[in-house]
């Protein structure tokens, strides 16, 4: 079994003023598990920021195969040391998806090392999601481009290290483009960053994204599982022959 | 003295019917040299492929500091001998700046090995360049974004490998996304592809366009030129110590 | 099944005075076919010099999941049409394993865009690789390092673009270091380079070198397959909303 | 003037039993600044871990183009919001080169995301020091290989993010590889890390290693000095022609 686990901080979906509520009432953490578990191999579990403290860690994380991570207005909220749990577990080899406005989350800044900025609009502009990579596994069953008929635009210049690939670039009915869907190796792990998911637009429900999580979540999937990434262990001399 | 060699293949402006003819009558090489050569430290050479098998030899490659490649109907045309050596010199160090349907050239696709596909419409779309690495050397001096008002559209999937960096990235206003400024390291030689610049617009008129490429080029001068990089010696053991 | 094509130009084993011959009396090839087909998943066919017009063609070539190739003093006699068929599918998803002195073969030199270059020396060195990337699909089940008590030395620089990983690092007593398990994408495909496997030693026999193959072929195996990456097409115009 | 500040724990060399005290008796900063001042184009300020509070402040590094980092074992003394400094301004575009021990510093692990990790032992192995660049600015002026009679053993696998380029690659007469020299660009900063300098080796007087950190430096400098890399502006929709 493949097991994930979807943080969310649920915060925008609790607040009856907000958009959030009406799309999401029980979450955008629940919206995405409720795809991910209709899989056989997958097993699905969620955290939100009430629970993050007892939710994420040491040992949950090492019996976590993929992380998947939104937040938005709660980044501070999440505990240093917390972010820092996900992030060496990554370098142990614990696959991360992170989405949306999680690029300015704790977990992955850390991981990328980098502004991790962008430039963004709330107008309702429709997007339109380019394939730039169709051999890619994210890629797979994916059309040449599919559109949201709204979204949170975001633009570049995205402040990340040069992706190992870009998989998916988005085009903004407003004149933006974005690198939308990119791919890291760190340490034994593996980190996706797909852009769409704002909280007031119906996203996690739309097919193709579906398809495209579904498909980050095996691909981030470890190979293996190392416990001590962080060590810097001081050998004997060997023998030679 | 930086030593900048313009291939153009300069067919389309020769053809009365084609627009390009009343926007380049001199050939596109000619509009380039014309404004690379305002520099004080730039010395500007052109060679088209009417007179490519003497324009372009060993000789004359050795004393290029940097290439600029423009080609589109008569790819074919060109040698591969002469292909082989303009890779073989950006191998030894000299620098490329590959433009527009370029991207289809022998030297080009020789040095990144793959397809080097895109898709392609002409329809008039305006084009809005993002600056997506904006400490990158060639976006120096270039604003958030600029438009060219008409552009020979290009999109993704581009079919090159990952590039370096990604400086400029396309929008069109006919839905399409590219990754339109984009380096990459070969040998001991810098690349730069750079996208805009069809035949029928006056987009090397542009004065943004103009200092990409000037960027570009100063950015491609070599830092050292080897002359055996194919090479593969067999020295003896050294003494250790 | 995961189908798998051995090409080896299989000339030294040939040569009644080469080591080689000894060593592997049926040649390479059928070294390499002998312990993957212990594999129930895998089914191996092979292809050398005095056949290789027959057998790679774009019909075999259409029905391999991955190719190996090994070559030395015969590059040149391999047809040009024939390594661009290598070149081609490839880049349309079939996986690549290229061994040893395959370094300045014609496919890989093809794909990779540069010298492909480096350093040599016979003479009985030891050689130790060490695993660089112990998280790769390629590294599993191998030690953190392991000695093979003969090989030909290959030394750095090695005139290769940056790999996506560097799996493995080669140490040899003569002094040399080599990057020798790197990793590329290139189009729809993956490319593994792995030093070890000179003539005149028994490497293929080795069982952690049998492992490395063996995952590397794993790893290299097409997630899909495209047909025509080296088009360029030329879509309508989609309508937004 | 190329502003560079050379940062020191300087510990190791005030104390009268580690061998560094005799070697570096005005400490390993006094021991760099020395031979670059000596660059006309070049001015130096250095830094220790007793003044680290008022000698890296943001006034500072926003004059400061280049910092040098030397630390081991008071990585944790340094603050975290020193830290956090000297990683925002590398993104604005500073220039770092970090050096041996500071694999594990905090600026280094920051903008790398990753362990950093490596094996490690003490055991006075000749390291012979391969360029695998030889093109890069970097490496010019430096031999094939050069040899350093005692260093401290560091071995793969070294926990970083794949190199934009490996410069240097490191041979130890104990068996162990390195991949030595490795560069990377952060946000608007380039990033280099070398491996030699041990402080109970007089690796700095070694004019090989004093010509490497030259040229990095040189190298590191910045394009373009942004100072709100961190943000992520909101601007207005922009109207399209």
């Amino acid at each position: 079994m493949l097991r994930v686990l979807v943080y969310n901080e649920f915060l925008h979906e609790k607040d009856p003023s907000c958009r959030a509520s009406a799309i999401y009432p029980e979450g955008i953490h629940a919206a995405i598990a409720a795809f991910l578990e209709k899989e056989e191999d997958i097993t699905v579990s969620t955290v939100t920021l009430d629970t993050v403290e007892t939710g994420i860690t040491r040992e949950i994380l090492r019996n976590t195969d993929v992380i998947l991570w939104w937040g938005h207005m709660a980044h501070g909220a999440v505990p240093d040391d917390i972010a820092a749990l996900v992030q060496e577990e990554v370098l142990n080899g614990m696959g991360a998806v992170i989405l949306h406005s999680g690029h300015k989350s704790k977990p992955f800044m850390r991981l990328m090392g980098t502004s991790c900025s962008l430039i963004w609009r709330e107008s309702d502009d429709l997007e339109r999601i380019w394939t730039s990579a169709p051999g890619h596994p994210i890629a797979q069953g994916l059309p040449a481009y599919f559109e949201l008929p709204g979204e949170e635009t975001y633009g570049e210049p995205f402040g990340i290290p040069a992706p190992d690939e870009t998989v998916f670039v988005g085009w903004f009915s407003g004149g933006e483009v974005f690198r939308s869907g990119c791919t890291w190796v760190r340490g034994n792990g593996k980190v996706f960053y797909f852009q769409p998911g704002h909280e007031t637009y119906p996203t996690y429900k739309d097919e193709n994204v579906q398809r495209v999580i579904l498909n980050a979540v095996r691909w981030a999937a470890p190979t293996c599982r190392i416990t001590d990434c962080m060590d810097c262990p001081n050998p004997p001399k060997a023998q030679k022959d």
